[in-house]
């Protein structure tokens, strides 16, 4: 570019280079679907769709967390937790090889987040390792917001993809039993919704 | 749900009912489409796409603008600025119509944001207007990475969407000059993209 002018203007260009080959990158999460579909659409989701609105829910429901959150740390979760799909794809969440998955998924956050200028590359690894193991406020509230969304889904969506997989509800509230960790209150509603959805027919017992 | 035991609960639940109605209209702008295509395929990229994307760009490239800014905020205003399109679709950027623009899309923050409890509904208006407005450290850099996305679409798509609106460089170098008032970097980079664009023959001068 036009300033450089000398070898930290070189080494700036090249940090800056390394930043837009990763952002081009990450690009490819918007062909990465989902198994749940949109709330006004039959189309199915994608993962970059899923952090927007992951991040959304974040932002407007922060009030219950059961914890003080840092929300700016659990926006960042909600952007960043899907990126370790792009050389894997999306695994069911009630599917039965989630210990494979993890391992896919980390080798897939070294490649992508090792695009980045080291100082970067750490920070997300770290972040995205957080929100793996679920130990800190804001790793349990980004947890209890990431399953929101597909009960929040599949109800409105008439059980489209519990029974396409065929899934129990007793699976369906093991699995998301989690969210309480995050969110009593947020697990009140996902159980409300688990209960009506079983009335409904959209969940087998 | 299960603990509504008095005014303030069933107060609390109406609240949060209000935030879940929120959270699930705007879902709607994963349809609505823009002008400029994805890095990976030839579809358009949706509204949400594009606040994911933004929002990554927000967080990598943050310190290349040219003051201090509060990243959340410019998060924030990455994630909601364009649900201001929910009712009027997405206005081309070299569109004559702009301010015919804006009040469609006036209107629409009120109708969408005042779906949300009134502190939440004025919060998000407050930051739209600033995001609109363009004066303060987080919105001129918020501005600049909106702008930056576009162009880098259309340069590593040939042109797509300049050639098929018949755009001259004068018109992209005027509309994105405001670059440079959130990131005298990324604009430098922008600059050269569109040069790089005239002798490729994706954008003619």
């Amino acid at each position: 570019m036009a300033t450089l002018k000398d070898e930290s203007d070189a080494q700036r260009y090249r940090r800056f280079q390394k930043q837009i080959g990763f952002l081009i990158e990450i690009d490819k999460v918007k062909n990465v679907f989902r198994k749940t579909r949109l709330f006004h659409d039959k189309r199915y989701e994608n993962d970059a769709e899923h952090g927007w609105h992951m991040s959304m829910m974040a932002i407007i429901l922060s009030e219950y967390s059961n914890e003080k959150i840092d929300l700016s740390r659990v926006i960042k979760m909600a952007l960043i937790h899907d990126l370790v799909e792009l050389d894997a794809g999306d695994t069911y969440l009630y599917a039965e090889n989630q210990d494979e998955k993890v391992d896919k998924e980390r080798k897939c956050a070294q490649r992508v987040f090792g695009m980045l200028p080291d100082d970067q590359r750490d920070e997300f690894l770290n972040l995205w390792e957080e929100f793996e193991a679920k130990e800190t406020n804001e790793a349990k509230f980004a947890g209890a917001i990431d399953r929101l969304g597909p009960v929040m889904q599949n109800y409105f969506d008439e059980g489209h993809a519990w029974k396409e997989h065929n899934v129990p509800s007793h699976k369906v509230k093991g699995v998301n039993s989690q969210i309480e960790k995050g969110s009593v209150m947020i697990w009140e509603y996902v159980q409300s919704l688990i209960e009506e959805a079983v009335r409904e027919g959209y969940l087998r017992e």
